[in-house]
């Protein structure tokens, strides 16, 4: 079987050949050089396989998918799986929505593309969680199944956040001032990092200017502000992704991936972030057990990709 | 198939025989009268089935199920899935969680054993919740699948409380202080609406005597602190439901089983309930379509323990 896979963002579209189980070289088109999808891949196939016929085509879509169509959630593409399968002579096209393709690929991941942060032993019949902070906080999880491995999309990056002491109240209060409510996503996510920054100025009466995560990040090592606003995000991320582990019973293991976390692995202080990710007193004994990574791999959802393709 | 049902708590063991699809009416025996599990069904069986054979025992418990053995969390029986076969000579024994078989039994429960709180229509193909506020929060998801229903036990009872507004934010860090952690059964159990009452009566330097949850439910008419502390419980459980509804995708609806809410039906105030749990900007919309209800069946684990009879 030969098969078109593509991973489609806001800006990126990158697109790779699944031939003979084997994932090809990727291909990276800018989404804003190209009217419809059909017209990206149409270009990334010439490079991919020129002058030859693929049987099937599998697209993460950044964006909802419903029905058998998606939406960019920024930008103007729109995707339908009867069009793209007339449009390429394939049997059938399939959409998924990004971290439905992530949450495919866990079982697919080699330690070489994981950052274990802490130890954790995987219970292989338990559901195994991905979560994404990045544009926005995505979740999604795997769950074993007499009948394969079932994949659940979920809205976890909307739960409401936990603080835990007397600062984190304050943050918290601050973010549901600046935001309205004090959504996961209003602090764990690129925005998340530049609405904290701007809370913790608040709170400080610190004159620094509003900043964007990039900005933030970048700052983060001469100001006390940036780098109080990167705490909070790393402390209320390890805390939101022990909360959605015990909500899911999730002793598969829980996959930090997106935009946002594979930047600040070769940084981030693990034993704190493990340590903040286990303070779920009665539970810290079952949460000690919970594998926990973050996905260092360059496309991750490539091999979610091929095994839904696989899968077909 | 003829088979034992049984629904073992703290304080009492429910019996009842699964024949021809049927569930018989219930036996129900106080643990603290028979030394062993055995015992007690073998008194049971003695009155649902007096000289007749069974072919299964299927048995729901009040504590952590693992590799075939069980023990109550607040009692000294122990449970062993080859010992009780053995004993009754049936081909197979089950132990499950008690949270497992309410679970199994969601997608057989009719609407006359549910109150619904608000509207939403079921997505089939999503996943199901039950929640349930007793002496601890039990949490458990059952999956559709294509081999059938998944049950996935959680630990989502112990994730963190998240506060809304200042009063809450005063409550929360009240909880913490009390009890060292707020996860969200420190609020939301009998246990919870005692610490509650406690931290509202401190909050406001009232001098009331400590509650146990019955009386606080029983002086909340008249008693302000305690009036109160029952509204913080409500609105923490519609918030923690929206939360964990979110984190699972649960569009296939969400149930309230469990010792308190069934008592507290009649009386709820289902508009602000509804209200509370749809509060999740900016997923309102989302949350509108979930189903949410009261599991108001006297036995609920009944009809998920005849579907694990039936599915073996």
């Amino acid at each position: 079987m030969r098969a078109l896979l593509a991973d489609i963002g806001g800006t990126n579209a990158r697109f790779a050949l699944l031939a003979e189980d084997r994932i090809g070289p990727p291909v990276i088109l800018p989404v804003s050089r190209f009217p419809t999808p059909e017209a990206a891949m149409a270009a990334a196939l010439e490079r991919l396989a020129p002058g030859q016929m693929i049987d099937a085509a599998v697209l993460a879509v950044a964006g909802p998918v419903s029905g058998g169509t998606a939406r960019l959630t920024n930008a103007p593409w729109r995707f339908e799986e009867a069009a793209i399968a007339a449009h390429f002579g394939v049997r059938r096209a399939r959409l998924v929505n990004d971290f439905q393709a992530l949450a495919h690929a866990l079982p697919h991941l080699p330690p070489t593309d994981l950052v274990a942060i802490g130890a954790g032993v995987a219970d292989p019949s338990a559901p195994m969680l991905v979560l994404g902070p990045g544009t926005g906080l995505g979740c999604a999880a795997l769950v074993p199944t007499a009948a394969g491995p079932q994949v659940v999309p979920t809205e976890g990056g909307h739960i409401g956040l936990a603080p835990t002491d007397a600062v984190e109240d304050a943050v918290v209060a601050g973010l549901r001032a600046r935001c309205g409510r004090a959504g996961a996503e209003e602090a764990l996510s690129g925005r998340g990092i530049a609405n904290l920054h701007a809370v913790v100025a608040a709170l400080h009466g610190a004159a620094v200017p509003e900043r964007d995560a990039a900005a933030v990040v970048g700052a983060a090592e001469e100001c006390p502000v940036a780098a109080e606003a990167m705490r909070h995000f790393l402390m209320l991320l390890a805390g939101f992704a022990g909360d959605v582990a015990l909500a899911w019973g999730a002793r598969g293991g829980v996959f930090l991936a997106g935009g946002i976390m594979p930047r600040l692995a070769a940084t981030l202080d693990r034993a704190a972030f493990r340590a903040r990710f286990e303070d779920k007193a009665p539970m810290a004994g079952w949460m000690a057990g919970v594998p926990l990574a973050i996905v260092t791999h360059p496309a991750p959802a490539f091999p979610g990709l091929a095994a839904i393709a696989a899968a077909e």
